[in-house]
């Protein structure tokens, strides 16, 4: 099995198997037996990332295995000089259990994928999708939450950029009643590859300039951070006042009960100085992630877990 | 307890603590427990270091633990993408057991320990200190010279921007009779707050600008080279003719009972061609800092160790 | 015992220890026992290399052991920054059990062994040899065409700057009966000092520029690329239509039982679009190299194995 796409899992997958396991791991139950034990990650980084390594190689060393990996630079010489195909293949070759890459255009697991015996791990392709992050974010909701059914979430910020909400927004199309709100400046609405699987769905979402119309009915507000590096052709938006930032008055409009995601690093749109509010998950939510990551590399490795 | 500067350490943990279990470490005691058995390390570099990252990485493997980090560029754009408090938290957050953090601007480790639930070790925090490297100094002290009392100490070189010697000024001045001779360029000279400390804590020391004029009565003499790096605006100093180098004429009026010590990169202050001389310490300064470092991070450990 | 060089090699070690030992491995014996648990690989690259980094530090995770390193910039202000002597010796005081050393110019790996109580083990120094390659080459050889005696081979491309085709021609005049052509541009024929040891070992070669002129007759075609960054001040050959590039009239001329090798990363020299042909043998012979490197490992462990 490769991770590949956030659509190619199904509610039962998440909620029977994933879940559920990341729970225990998150616990600390089945760590001590080293369920992957022996076990090598090797991650391929066509572009720089530090916190889906380190998490993932938190993962693998809490697990009883090991990583190691490559970042490839993206001037031109290196890149003409091995194919992806290429370094699969050999990383193959050398035996590792699992590749986790991120690749700078659209379709590079896939291609990658093509070619693997080993489970290729989409860590951000381009624009395209981090379908563990989406992962990582719907076990959140429910772990802060308490149920995924009936929530209503707003995706606030760069929405044709960012990966991560293109992701999310496939997942949480899995779930029942579910109400999105898409909150980002008219030059960086949410891609029509979204919107159309969105409508296919039957999900009921509203696209709108100012976060602070709705967020006194949300349950989950999920901000982004606009990555300049991917943003050349777009203007960059002005994350002051509330539109579409976390503000002392969203906060205030905020209910209670709701809770604040962020994929992390942030910038001006998630101010430190309200990081005393409960609400504000971030850091919980990295933490999430690594039991969810120990998860999925369990259930990735054919004999890793006798559950 | 977070490792931020000299002065937290009192003399009664040092020659209680620290240096007998340096001591049988380096005998090869305790290490095939490997009392540090999965446990991680994470270095967090806002500049680049070698000797401090792989004498740590082996302290970890030797003990049984593993080490991972980052290496951040302090590139403008780079460091504002994070801030250093929100990379330690999800550092936490990755259940590593301690941060080794070197920092570019004097402080960052006492950022760094006030949000971190795991020991931070500070590796230097641009000009100010260098704690573990001033353990590993006076513990290659005690073990060349055999005691620490009565020790008449030369610091060479740029004692205004290198951090090794701040550190080690401190850490002296636990000791008692201590006769330190601060030989450097007018521009160079030792830091007003060392200067304050030693004052305060009625140490005998010396300014002087040749390292022959005391070298005759000297049992450490401690060269260090200017990092150029942290040295833009003060004058290169010229380490010829002894005074502010080692040369055959300064060994020569040494005693034979004396060492010369070197925090390593070496530049021309201290020529290979006299490494044949057993007085030259700087390599087994070197293996003293592995059995230091490895104590250091067994004391560190709440349960690490079982002595 | 240090690997510098593909001359060191006796046939009777070969032959009686190294393949023997990489073909067990290669079958799975003896890695779960784990023979290099605790020990430690330091790779030390003056120039880049991904594959022979990321070969040896699978061959050391497979037999239990570790790996970390460096990455030295040749940037004349950090070359200058410390000697590659102290390096070596900073990294015996850590403990470190082998030192893998590339280097940039000829001669590093005799200089590191000069100074190392550790085995030093040549990753290439600059246009010298890369010994390891050329076991690995020679190792596929045995297991693909079942014999290493009477083996027609062509080195083909840059032999010049290649040091593979150095060390693998020093390492092929160890057997019986060899003939070996030499294909290259006149600008980039194989190096004097290479001619001369084939003569004096009576190895019967021909120098030519046409690779068609006797790929009908071949046992092996080994095919390289020029590596641009070594040169500079050579002209680049034009790889096309069959005088130093493999097409399919090359494959069409080659006999059945023949196998094409490449040391890796390729270019146009060698097009994927023939991978289908099972003749093209370059991923067998990367993972032949993880085993022949394990081999090495081991043998070169005092301990390590107690066959």
């Amino acid at each position: 099995m490769h991770v590949l796409e956030a659509q190619q899992f199904s509610r039962e997958w998440l909620e029977g198997e994933l879940f559920p396991l990341a729970e225990r791991l998150a616990k600390g139950e089945l760590v001590p037996e080293r369920p992957l034990r022996d076990r090598r990650l090797f991650w391929l980084f066509y572009e720089p990332s530090t916190r889906t390594r380190v998490s993932f190689e938190s993962a693998m060393a809490l697990l009883g295995g090991s990583a190691s990996g490559l970042e490839v630079s993206t001037h031109p010489e290196e890149l003409v000089s091995e194919r992806l195909e290429d370094r699969v293949r050999v990383l193959n070759d050398y035996e590792y259990d699992f590749i986790l890459l991120r690749y700078h255009q659209e379709g590079g697991a896939r291609r990658a994928a093509a070619v693997s015996r080993v489970p290729i791990i989409n860590a951000g392709d381009g624009a395209g999708q981090h379908p563990t992050q989406a992962l990582l974010d719907v076990f959140t909701m429910r772990q802060e939450i308490g149920r995924l059914d009936g929530l209503k979430v707003a995706l606030v910020g760069d929405l044709t950029f960012e990966r991560t909400t293109n992701s999310l927004a496939y997942l949480l199309a899995r779930f029942d009643d579910l109400r999105l709100y898409l909150v980002s400046p008219e030059t960086l609405r949410v891609r029509s590859d979204v919107r159309e699987y969105l409508d296919e769905h039957d999900v009921r979402y509203q696209e709108l300039r100012d976060l602070r119309e709705v967020a006194g009915q949300l349950d989950v507000v999920y901000v982004t951070r606009a990555h300049t590096g991917r943003l050349q052709h777009a203007l960059r938006f002005e994350p002051a006042e509330g539109f579409y930032a976390i503000t002392r008055e969203v906060m205030d409009l905020l209910p209670e009960h709701a809770i604040v995601m962020h994929p992390l690093p942030r910038g001006e749109e998630l101010p430190p100085e309200l990081d005393d509010d409960p609400r504000i998950a971030c850091f919980r939510q990295a933490r999430h992630g690594l039991a969810v990551r120990m998860a999925l590399l369990c259930l990735l490795s054919p004999s890793g877990l006798a559950s």
